[in-house]
């Protein structure tokens, strides 16, 4: 075995099949390795940056995520993929092939490098970025493979190895060394008695969930600490459907001062906080409200817990959940449950808007789902939806980069291929890397992509001094003839109405192929809790209806005929070939849909 | 005056009028400074890593360029392209916005940040790969900036500035600081009189000229020398068309043992070699045959000059040209002068091949041209043409990032809009970064786009073991379709057979318009050069026509009804509209334009 065949079998050992990436001179060896291993394929993305998101996405979903890029021009463009994959945990093993050791001793001018040659470069770039780097040599190879992948597990975060042509080709020792760590029972003891002391004598307990709790894989631990507690229970953005809604101590999403004012008083008065794997970042737990240092309350961490200011390390999440929820006294505290979700809104109007298509996209989904929301003004209104049960929502908060969203839907198509996965992102972000769409076709994922044009950043719009700042307008494409340039079998069309996007919606439910609409939106409509939102940091009430420009969304509209999705000839169950814009798709048309009983959940 | 108006003024004193980047919260004060400036433009790209590109292709053109990106999300997006341009000597002013002093100094978990907030991990991250760095704060901005500036200019390489909020709105002295730097004068007889002794004792000096000339802004005293001493001259693969190949002395390119013996025996033989702002990589030079240290002739870089081992650093290339031209002997030596350029090539047979592409491209180019030249096989094609007289050849050889070609493109086309920009590149590089076709319509630039459409990526094909190996695969899209998909004019087409390449490239003749060609090749076809590099690399003869998938070519070209374009009836003067391919586009008919004289010159 040699060395690129031990990191693809360390990784394959995470549960990781899939490597994204972008073939290069340099990691040629890398991509021999993973073609060899029956366990493992390599997966070519349209470009670095993608392929690092892709990682991700996949990461959120298996767990860990796998990136290889070549040397100087490939490992840079991912830099921003993996710095997200930093900031909110997601642990991917990024290796970079790189030249050989001849040439790194004898600083070769080869392509890929500056003039003045500086083989340390890169990986210096990567150090403030990642949890660990290694740079490979003939001698250290295993140590500092095991070593990296020690901290990966641990810490849950990116880790980067630099892995020269001709070490890739090493034989290495196959000695098993392994990655997992341990609780330090000791203090397990320490700080979950502390804890338990302190909510046994609570009066007003509150949980706070977020979205660490599924980075620890601390789900099951969570569920139960929640279930039997019974304590009210809520979740930052980030931590959206982390346990289902319909329990009775769920009293709804924290939105600050912005929204469910019940969840808002029983966090603000509680005497007791706990904390579950959360971000205090300002867009994750609105504004940053709660103002006292949090690590006073309780406050679990993935590989730490801090307690009244006292910081216990080297505990796992998972251990000390369930260390406390064995403990805990049954307490029976009354609050208050918020009505939670969008009410069925019906058709009213010609034109679509954020206020219809939110409560719309909320009667689409269904148990197991995936979500994808995209960066900007979708999260608002993803966070304020009722579920079904086990529907995965994610989100980039804190580290916020748009376009992540497409590349990274495609990992977790490709992670997870029998579960059903919605992308909804926006024009801006969309357009930095749908061409991504290509490769989700190209490995015949199957995800529904709603892309709300909106003509432009409005998130950026709204925050900005002027609305009409000319920095925020994109070029105008045509998204779902661009989705339909590819090589591949997809449903694309072009909606601009409610009753277009109803139909749509609609006919994603019988495809059998990827299902991409294009909706379009009014240039500032957004969902209320944007413009609440916006308001607070400016500090003054903002309104952007009479900004709205009506004209811009029939711009977009009749910019061409536009595809308008029939559906009534389309209801027997039966395999059909038909023909659609000039385009041949198979449909699979399940018995079960009708006009009367669209949105009530399906069984697959 | 505020700090980011300071910043803006003194880009476009270096005669910068367009910013490329996009828009992020924290860059907002820097985009009011560049609306406000009447010199000066914002010019919003698809993401960073584009605008990156397209700022490195306008500091090409212009001289320098100017990219503004956000904190975290944006800035890491952007890196590779600029390493690049800082392996390349293409000065960028990179400016960052970051979040405001009061969340640096609190350590304020904002987005774009990880969880544990460090500030410095961004600038840190860039401290390797640009050539200066500042983190300005409300005490040392003006100072900062003035530095940085400085190195800007004298290293013509790209420099990094972090801008808070509110550092970027403080008012700034306006005190005048020149960025220019001067040559030392003592150091500059010392070395040109070493130079001029050492020539004039040659008896076969020979003079290998680079790209470098162009970066530092010395084509006039290059020429100067050039014409003066009447040596034999040849260069690198990035001086392509450094000099006027009709020159008596113009030996060729150099390509070491791979092509044009003369130059190569011209060079080897020679007792006084002259490098000129050469950059030695493998790719560039042909694999390195120069083995003495090239240090020990004569070599002359933009701030420093080598002669026989010594370095005199604080030389402008241009100085010491100057200096050395008016001081050496003319002397006359015999060169023998090789055939330059392909010969014309008449169409012969069905499908297109690589043999049959590059004579015709030859024949297309006009004076003042800009080429871009994508990495990977198209560098070879271009590099065996002889052009007219002041076309400009830019290719990315030593960085090597594929993917940069197409937005920089659109960079030269902002840079200097009343040229024509043809840019060739490949269907794996173009994938990587087309989106910014729609930036190109945006803004109304009309290059002339030919993607060799190979069905991956060849370059990594021939270079990996096995040429079929799937890593080099990529998903097969509709290029000439894909391009119409954006609000804009554009004429595109898809051809596959010499005869419809040859009738296309006479349509952009008379297209006062954005022209896209999507020329079908076969799956392995490269250019003769290219394969004699591989097998020289390889060290055995590769032939890769056996391999060659005439099905795939075929396969690509029937994937739709090929738009075949029509020009027989377009020959008159006039502004007519007509529609094409169901798309609306006006054509300025040249008188000038007939079948018979097709391929001369026109005058615009």
């Amino acid at each position: 075995m040699n060395t690129a065949d031990y990191i693809v079998k360390k990784i394959e050992e995470l549960g990781v099949n899939d490597f994204f990436g972008v073939a290069g001179d340099y990691n040629f060896n890398i991509l021999y390795s993973i073609e060899n291993n029956p366990q493992t394929r390599f997966i070519g993305c349209t470009n670095e940056l993608n392929a690092g998101y892709a990682a991700d996405g996949y990461g959120r979903i298996r767990g860990y995520g796998a990136l290889v890029t070549t040397y100087g021009v490939g490992e840079l463009s991912a830099m921003n993929a993996i710095a997200g994959s930093n900031a909110e945990n997601i642990p991917i093993v990024h290796i970079v092939g790189i030249p050989s050791t001849k040439n790194i001793e004898k600083k070769s001018l080869i392509h890929h490098n500056f003039q003045e040659v500086n083989y340390n470069a890169f990986i210096d770039s990567y150090k403030t970025i990642t949890a660990a780097t290694a740079f490979l040599n003939r001698d250290n190879a295993k140590m500092e493979i095991d070593r990296v992948f020690k901290t990966l597990v641990k810490e849950k975060r990116p880790v980067y190895i630099a892995l020269p042509e001709d070490v890739a080709v090493l034989d290495i020792s196959e000695r098993y060394v392994s990655s997992d760590w341990i609780t330090d029972q000791d203090k397990l003891k320490e700080a979950g008695d502390r804890i338990v002391e302190k909510i046994n004598n609570s009066k007003s307990p509150v949980i706070i969930g977020d979205v660490l709790v599924k980075r620890f894989d601390s789900m099951l631990d969570y569920e139960e600490f929640v279930s039997k507690s019974k304590f009210p229970v809520t979740n930052f953005l980030m931590g959206t459907n982390l346990i289902n809604s319909d329990l009775d101590n769920y009293i709804g999403g924290y939105f600050g001062k912005l929204k469910n004012p019940i969840a808002e008083k029983c966090v603000i008065d509680s005497d007791c906080r706990i904390f579950v794997g959360a971000i205090y970042s300002d867009i994750n737990s609105f504004g940053q409200n709660i103002t006292n240092d949090i690590n006073n309350d309780i406050a679990i961490y993935g590989t730490y817990t801090c307690i009244e200011g006292k910081k216990y390390d080297d505990i796992k999440m998972s251990d000390i959940l369930e260390y406390i929820t064995q403990r805990i006294e049954e307490k029976s505290i009354e609050a208050e449950k918020p009505n939670i979700g969008y009410k069925e809104k019906s058709a009213i109007q010609e034109s679509l808007t954020c206020n219809y298509v939110y409560p719309r996209l909320q009667e689409l989904f269904k148990q197991n789902d995936i979500i994808f929301a995209e960066t900007g003004t979708v999260p608002h209104g993803i966070g304020l939806m009722k579920f079904p049960a086990n529907v995965d929502v994610q989100m980039q908060i804190l580290w916020g980069s748009i376009g992540w969203a497409t590349p990274a839907a495609f990992g977790a198509c490709i992670a997870k291929p029998n579960s059903r996965v919605v992308l909804i992102t926006g024009d801006g972000a969309h357009q930095m890397s749908a061409l991504e769409i290509g490769n989700m076709l190209k490995y015949k994922a199957k995800p529904i992509v709603i892309v709300f044009n909106n003509n432009g950043y409005t998130i950026e719009r709204a925050l900005s001094q002027d609305a009409s700042s000319n920095f925020s307008d994109i070029v105008q494409m045509n998204y779902s003839k661009f989705a339909r340039t590819f090589d591949g079998d997809i449903w694309a069309t072009k909606v601009a109405t409610e009753e277009d996007f109803d139909k749509a919606l609609k006919v994603t439910q019988i495809m059998n192929k990827m299902c991409y609409i294009e909706a379009c939106l009014q240039k500032l409509d957004m969902p209320k809790l944007t413009q609440d939102y916006i308001s607070e940091i400016k500090g003054h009430k903002v309104d952007f209806s009479e900004l709205i420009d009506i004209d811009t969304e029939q711009k977009i509209y009749e910019q061409e005929k536009i595809v308008k999705p029939e559906i009534q000839n389309i209801k027997e169950e039966s395999i059909r070939t038909s023909s659609y814009n000039g385009m041949k798709y198979e449909t699979v048309v399940h018995k079960s849909l009708s006009e009367d009983m669209f949105g009530e959940e399906e069984s697959e």
